[in-house]
């Protein structure tokens, strides 16, 4: 056990055994001069943990203080999230120019909002792999000009071992000209936690995962030391996400997924300790990995993106035998460090493109479970762009587990309230205004109001379906209508296969705009 | 060589090693009493490829003859689409109740837009998997009644050789009560041609297909001879798919295909023999064949779903080294019968969901090549249903492809005519009225008019390029100013990551409805 005081003490020395970088140490401010406007940039970390804190805090100082915002701006390439700290200050002095494939900042999402900052979603097993392959830096012939990666030690080969992510830090290494890295001795060395595997091009091998806790890489992440161009000591640790507790309506929809894996099982199409399990972020996410405690369900498997808190008691119980993922999202970092060597053993992390792999999801026959911003009566899903403009956080990899998992499961709330009206906004509409998940990737959907288990259908017993089992009920009759109305529209002249009237599929939200509601006085 | 007249030839015992089926032989007629209303039948086959024919036909007959129309249905289970003769005759007699999981028949067509026959498209490689995990059929608890596979040759333990396609035939094999082979001696043993690989549950293993010619499964199809109610002999071959001839459209976009593929191994992202092609079918796809066919690349491979005809002169002139697919569809079978031989060594033919297999595509780096019916400025594309309702053809393994080909490229004209104006359908509109394939996972875009390379693109730099480069002259106006305004709508509200206005996004589509014209008098 490794009490909080002794974590801290780790020096510098202790934790790099490659000689050559003692040449390279040096303080977050020497580091200023290696960036320039226009650079592509790679940041370690994922939703945000493992990222570097300190060069990207002395570069927000520096640029401050010389007022230069908006004079420095880069394209950033992180695995998913960052930090309010590093990354949101960042977009707040005008650093950002582009930004990929995921983000959940307040400054940065509202400059993605108003056309300052370019943002684009990937499917976050594919961003690192198009990375390498030189799709996103197609102006610079490929690669990125800088990498910044956040280590907890460095081998006596000048690898470098990560802290409690992987993301895509291994392609930014390989494809990057030069590498900072972050050293952080205030927190224990992860070796031994991580499976790297290097990047490749087409054809590449079989990754040989056979269940959640194979492994077929490495500890760390090998690099060419004369990229390295600077070694930086860290004692920064960013305080953990918080975790929201599970209200009334999240519990119902743990209750319905509970409830579904026992008729699956008692069927004979899940085993008893069901497939690997991926469950998103949020807290829906929390409350079905709570209800999974309290089930009979035991000997279950995690194989997701973001091993969750909620994980922790459940290894503790034996409940959880092993995780896999490419983050650790934890509030409250001492709960893992406080029992790292019992936790060690109990999970591994994989870089994004096989922590999200299709390949190996399909394999293992992941149960995945996202939660979308809104899903149609025949099945699609919006993940991303409140009224199809507007960017909430971003797809993430949800479609890399919706769309290959063994069963695809979303859920949300089935209404939500706005100012004027409690159940003002129904999340099951006609038609989604923005479709990141289609009606070909969609098993099952979950409300509190029941669960819709979608498979075998045609898109009008789909939306029947929909409609009975998941529509708040001050919307059923509404949603009844549309349904009506578009198959009486649409069938009699041999054009329903998929029932909608175009001029009324988006009324429901556009009357939320001009009124408050998406209920309406008539269709 | 195989001569025409020779082939018809072959006699039942010759091409049928395992004694006990001769018990078993029997007429088509004969297998009418084994059909019982509501039955859930697989058939083998894959666009109109290996399908059977002789039962079905005599089947269609009996119905016709006893006035039985409409009251014998069957949920029909074929890998894609099947032929006018078989198929399509059933469903104009009404015996299609459910069809999965893609079709392409006058009749069937017209019974799903019309409410009465109940059809779901999926992505080829997961329905075979879905099907056989009990997904499809859970009402009786998995499984299927009935299979009816056509066969080139029954092996000494009762196994079966295929004729020239997979498609879902050993799924459905695996999971039918009873199975009726009709042994079809008037074409050659395709004895040697496949890749059979048995159905799994999870926990399954590495598909070990490191390049298009990587075998890792049987010649023949083993099933529990019990099984087996019936052995019929057939003599029947349908005539082929007729081929399109390129117009200057198709041309124009090969040309611009070609064009990209250069550059791109100029600037090292694809070898000089490219990666494994996956090209759909249609006109534009034979066209993008041809060009290849003329172009300098060489040494070229075919990772696929289907075998074309175009493909056949290019291992003629060894252009074209070696084709993995899971049919395949020519127009003419002599070209392939008359040198069998030869052709034999040159494919593969795999289960779809290897085939189709997104480990095996994205390991291989397969180029994806598909048309839509459309595709929307921000880079969504619709593949299935006209104005959001009608079905068309379906999504066929266009999804497996495009999601994860190391390059996701569709191909359609820029704009089509109607009766009232020669450009009347713009192919390219401000969103689509359905979505099967998402922004995440397009990379490249072609009409006649030029090649948007989306990749790394932010949506409204995608908007812009996709209109400056493939939507049509007649159009470029109005969507430019389209465009314009959904930015001035959005983005000072800071709601504008992909600029939209939901109450004109279909007005294009609405205003063809009401005036036959895309072209607006005003947004």
């Amino acid at each position: 056990m490794l009490s909080s005081a002794s974590r801290s003490i780790a020096s510098l020395k202790s934790r790099c055994a490659y000689e050559p970088y003692a040449s390279k140490v040096c303080k977050p401010e020497d580091c200023i001069p290696i960036f320039k406007d226009g650079m592509s940039i790679g940041w370690s970390g994922f939703t945000p943990v493992g990222d570097p804190k300190v060069v990207p805090i002395a570069l927000s100082e520096y640029v401050e203080k010389n007022n230069l915002q908006g004079k420095l701006r880069f394209n950033m390439f992180i695995g998913a999230s960052s930090g309010a700290k590093n990354e949101d200050r960042w977009a707040k002095n005008g650093m950002i120019a582009r930004r990929y494939p995921y983000q959940n900042g307040a400054n940065l999402k509202k400059n993605i909002n108003s056309g300052k900052t370019f943002f684009a979603d990937k499917h976050l097993s594919m961003f690192p792999q198009d990375l390498a392959w030189g799709f996103y830096t197609k102006q610079r012939g490929g690669g990125i000009d800088l990498a910044i990666i956040e280590a907890t030690e460095i081998l006596a080969d000048g690898s470098i071992v990560l802290a409690g992510a992987v993301g895509s830090a291994v392609e930014f290494c390989h494809c990057a000209d030069k590498i900072i890295i972050e050293l952080n001795t205030a927190i224990p060395s992860f070796k031994g936690c991580h499976d790297i595997v290097a990047p490749w091009k087409p054809p590449g091998k079989p990754y040989n995962i056979t269940s959640v806790d194979s492994r077929i890489g490495e500890l760390s992440i090998k690099v060419d030391p004369r990229k390295v161009v600077a070694v930086v000591e860290s004692h920064a640790i960013f305080p953990g996400r918080p975790v929201k507790g599970a209200d009334a309506t999240a519990k119902a929809i743990a209750g319905h997924i509970v409830d579904f894996f026992q008729n699956e099982v008692k069927q004979g199409r899940l085993p008893e300790n069901l497939y690997p399990l991926q469950s998103g972020v949020g807290n829906i996410a929390n409350a079905v990995v709570d209800g999974l405690n309290d089930s009979p369900f035991g000997n279950l498997t995690v194989y997701t993106e973001v091993l969750q808190e909620a994980m922790l008691p459940m290894f503790n119980s034996g409940k959880l035998k092993f995780g896999s993922s490419t983050s650790l999202t934890l509030s409250q970092w001492d709960k893992l460090y406080d029992n790292f060597d019992f936790y060690k053993n109990k999970f591994v992390l994989r870089p994004q493109a096989i922590s999200n792999s299709p390949e190996v999801i399909r394999r293992l026959g992941v149960i995945a479970m996202n939660t979308p911003v809104e899903v149609d009566i025949f099945g699609h899903a919006n993940s991303t762009l409140i009224n199809g403009t507007r960017l909430v956080n971003g797809l993430g990899g949800s479609g890399d587990f919706l769309r290959n998992g063994y069963l695809s499961i979303m859920h949300c709330p089935s209404a939500r309230k706005t100012k004027k009206d409690k159940t003002g906004i129904s999340c099951v509409v006609p038609m989604c205004t923005h479709i990141d998940h289609t009606e070909h990737d969609l098993d099952v959907i979950v409300t509190e109001q029941g669960l819709a288990d979608l498979r075998g259908l045609a898109p009008v017993e789909r939306a029947r379906l929909m409609i009975e089992k998941t529509v708040h009920p001050d919307y059923k009759d509404q949603m009844r209508e549309y349904l009506n109305l578009a198959i009486q529209a649409t069938q009699p002249k041999g054009a329903g296969h998929e029932p909608q009237i175009l001029s009324k599929v988006f009324k429901m939200q556009e009357n939320l705009k001009k009124k408050g509601t998406m209920h309406l006085d008539s269709w």
